[in-house]
């Protein structure tokens, strides 16, 4: 179950102050928390391509190299997508016998050749992109959505959302195919993969009319608290096809809140900035796992994790490896699930080409230092609303890499207390973070990037399927540009 | 059990990453948490003051009319504290039967006729003030600790902390304090009031030697982990001793963390600035009730509280009434604690003379914004730390009253994105905010204010009881003066 944009402070088991998440706070009651689990990327494409390849953007090609650290995704546009050289999570599970469903938004390509049936998924109902709209069909058309290999309507035309309400029944369609798909799977008794890849909390915010206002936070409460009564659906679904005992949930979110959407963005929690960035606001994810009967209730893992590591444990517990022939980012943590141990991880937080940050134990030293550009922020965009940190919120993208900033995470989650170089406690430690760079640096090999060039001309005037709907629309005659990603 | 500096983020329950505090945490699961719990001020001393007999500091005389809006508490030097004219908790409590004891900090007055024992407590192990120092006797005189009502020695002389290391055997020594009582009072089988009123987590900082370096949170977390420790000692005691199911536990603290001590104050989770402001990092508290087979285990109160419902509340418990002779401003919360209703509760946030924001239902409007001056905030005294709101975490005292400042603390806990005037929103709520001012302050009648005089002659240099000890020493003569409260 992953989120979109959903901050690590938005589940009340992890301090939400109104509480609403009362699904996602039982399922952590019996499970497992990890207060200290990270996105491969602060954005929502690179985010879910590392997930699913496990390994970063960097090597597995969804960044930019337009420009420096800037942080690039898959609108319309877009002319790249996952490449075939990756070698998806679905597509190895699928030879191990397993039935893959993703529901929800892909992001991982806007062509058809990225699609999700492409890359190891039996099944799909979601759109390739965010649901952004309504548009005109002249000049931009609207995003599909896709019932498996073809579209099966539009947003804002058969899947509607009152952007001025925020009213739409998507997250309830959600939850019904979800539960469509495990009844099947398990009156199948074949194992299966569900992706359930929600997209209620990323702006524009929707709600079913059921849930529109009943959150004490507005209409993102509202997205949130739908999310969560869908969380508690397919649980209690799992435990009525007696199926729990034998199936891993586990839930997190692609990146941090976007904070720059003020009120109707998420929370971080203790956490600086969000979504964007590489503070601990950006990249930090409100994360549970549940397995009755395997992952004893009621703990807390203090292990530091990345989405890309769902690939390898994933791989592991199907009996799988993950391929030999190139470096995977995401480690095993089978042992931590089952035994709750604990196994060092150096993290590395990226943006876009750049390795700003580097997390070894309770240690985070900042190589360079971005929020956005003065000229964004005086138009209003702000990464980090309410705070400011001397040399650490910069507004200039800083190179610090030959006296990185380093800070305790532990003692200092919110990164506001710099550790100054002239003492001890630096010296013995920027060190081992910096070693932990250099080794991974020496087999870092950059994958071609992905997210440069942009052509009106893809857009989704046709997709496979529309002529079936009367939705082909005219496509402009082709010219790739290079995209321009702001910050 | 009142914390001191505890901050809302603290718990793991409300949030703290790094989870260290287990026993508080089972303590949540078993009982009903209060995520809206606010003290009566955003200093120790008022905010006890309002604790113990059930009205505001600006009634109960735990203010300063020196300078406008400015925090006071009780150091060596005043002169004033609680009058006789208060009606203290423990008071009313000896009247039913009860035996009181303070375990800890006082801060009600320096002076011995302001004394626990004189004001209906039975016992009293503790201090009077801060464990300030070390002093030297001559120009200043340690601070004593009490057994009942004369001295046991002083801090830095008797009762050690090691101000280099951190390390004090403090805390114990108020567990040990409370077991024994516990165990007392059980056998007894009479009624008892413990209030323990624990320092580890105002600074200078201490644990005791087992616990120094076991945070991940560092010397703060460690005194949190002794303090957490001491928790579950006392709730085994009661389970063990069999007098849990007649036992309310509450647990809180007496104000925001000390934001202004960097990584040695805790924790406001997503709350804005701490100790010493009004706003919500100020007074929120992490907040706690348990009575096992009367409160049921794993609820969320929404109850908007304050530390000085606990007043009426355990006077309604106790079978006795508060007295009908004054404004009492606790509010009876038995029924909310019994069967999880609601009521609408106006919260007044004081500081100093000055009424400063009210919150009704999830609006606060700031009728007053400040900080500290420009001068303190330029001398590296920082209420806000890496928190820079405009027009909300001013370095001037911002007279708001004609139009103020609306937040809706829903959806924005951190008090950042003011609702602007011309809105319907403000319109149709700032009316019912300032009806509640309106109505408060029609009741209210200053009390004389205690914080205003200070003398270096009343400071503890002959407590009752240093003659046994040798610890008399020689005051100055007499010089009543105005206190200076830099904020
Ligand atoms: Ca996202
Ligand atoms: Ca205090």
């Amino acid at each position: 179950m992953l989120m979109d944009d959903m901050g690590w402070g938005d589940l009340g088991v992890f301090g939400e102050p109104n509480r609403e998440t009362v699904n996602l706070d039982q399922l952590a009651k019996e499970g497992m928390i990890f207060p200290s689990f990270y996105s491969a990327n602060p954005l929502c494409s690179p985010s879910r391509a590392a997930l699913l390849s496990g390994r970063l953007p960097i090597r597995n090609g969804f960044y930019t190299s337009n420009d420096h650290a800037r942080n690039a995704y898959t609108p319309q546009e877009i002319m790249g997508g996952i490449p075939d050289y990756e070698i998806l999570l679905p597509e190895i599970l699928k030879e191990a016998g397993y039935r893959n469903k993703i529901i929800g938004k892909w992001h991982l390509g806007q062509q058809r050749q990225y699609h999700p049936l492409k890359h190891g998924f039996h099944e799909w109902f979601g759109s390739p992109n965010c649901h952004f709209g309504p548009y005109d069909n002249k000049v931009t058309p609207n995003i599909p959505v896709y019932k498996d290999a073809e579209m099966a309507g539009r947003f804002f035309q058969d899947f509607l959302i009152d952007t001025q309400s925020g009213e739409s029944n998507l997250t309830q369609l959600y939850i019904q195919e979800a539960l469509t798909f495990l009844e099947a799977q398990a009156s199948s008794g074949a194992p299966f993969f569900l992706y359930w890849a929600v997209d209620a909390t990323h702006e524009p915010l929707y709600a079913s009319k059921p849930f529109l206002g009943r959150s004490r936070r507005g209409m993102y409460g509202d997205a949130v608290m739908e999310l969560d009564y869908g969380v508690g659906k397919i649980i209690n679904k799992l435990l009525e096809l007696g199926v729990a005992e034998n199936t891993l949930v586990f839930f997190s979110s692609d990146n941090g809140a976007a904070t720059y959407a003020k009120t109707q963005g998420g929370s971080n929690g203790p956490f600086l900035c969000g979504k964007e960035t590489t503070f601990e606001g950006g990249m930090r994810e409100p994360t549970i796992a549940w397995w009755p009967s395997v992952i004893k209730p009621g703990q807390v893992s203090h292990q530091i994790g990345s989405l890309m590591d769902l690939y390898t444990t994933l791989l592991k517990l199907a009996g799988r490896q993950p391929p030999a022939d190139r470096v995977v980012d995401g480690i095993d943590l089978t042992e931590v699930l089952l035994k709750n141990t604990e196994v060092e991880r150096p993290l590395f937080y990226y943006r876009g080409n750049e390795l700003m940050a580097v997390r070894l134990g309770d240690y985070k030293a900042h190589l360079w230092t971005w929020t956005n550009s003065l000229q964004e922020f005086n138009k209003g965009i702000d990464f980090c609303p309410g705070e400011n940190i001397e040399n650490v919120t910069t507004h200039a993208q800083v190179n610090n890499t030959m006296q990185p900033l380093l800070f305790h995470i532990g003692r200092d989650p919110g990164e506001k207390y710099v550790i100054r170089p002239n003492t001890m406690e630096y010296k013995q430690n920027i060190g081992l973070l910096m070693a932990a760079v250099q080794e991974h640096r020496k087999h870092l090999v950059p994958g071609i990037p992905q997210l440069n060039m942009c052509d009106r001309a893809v857009m989704n005037w046709s997709p496979p399927g529309c002529e079936k709907l009367g939705q082909c629309y005219q496509a402009p005659s082709t010219n790739p540009q290079k995209c321009s990603w702001p910050h």
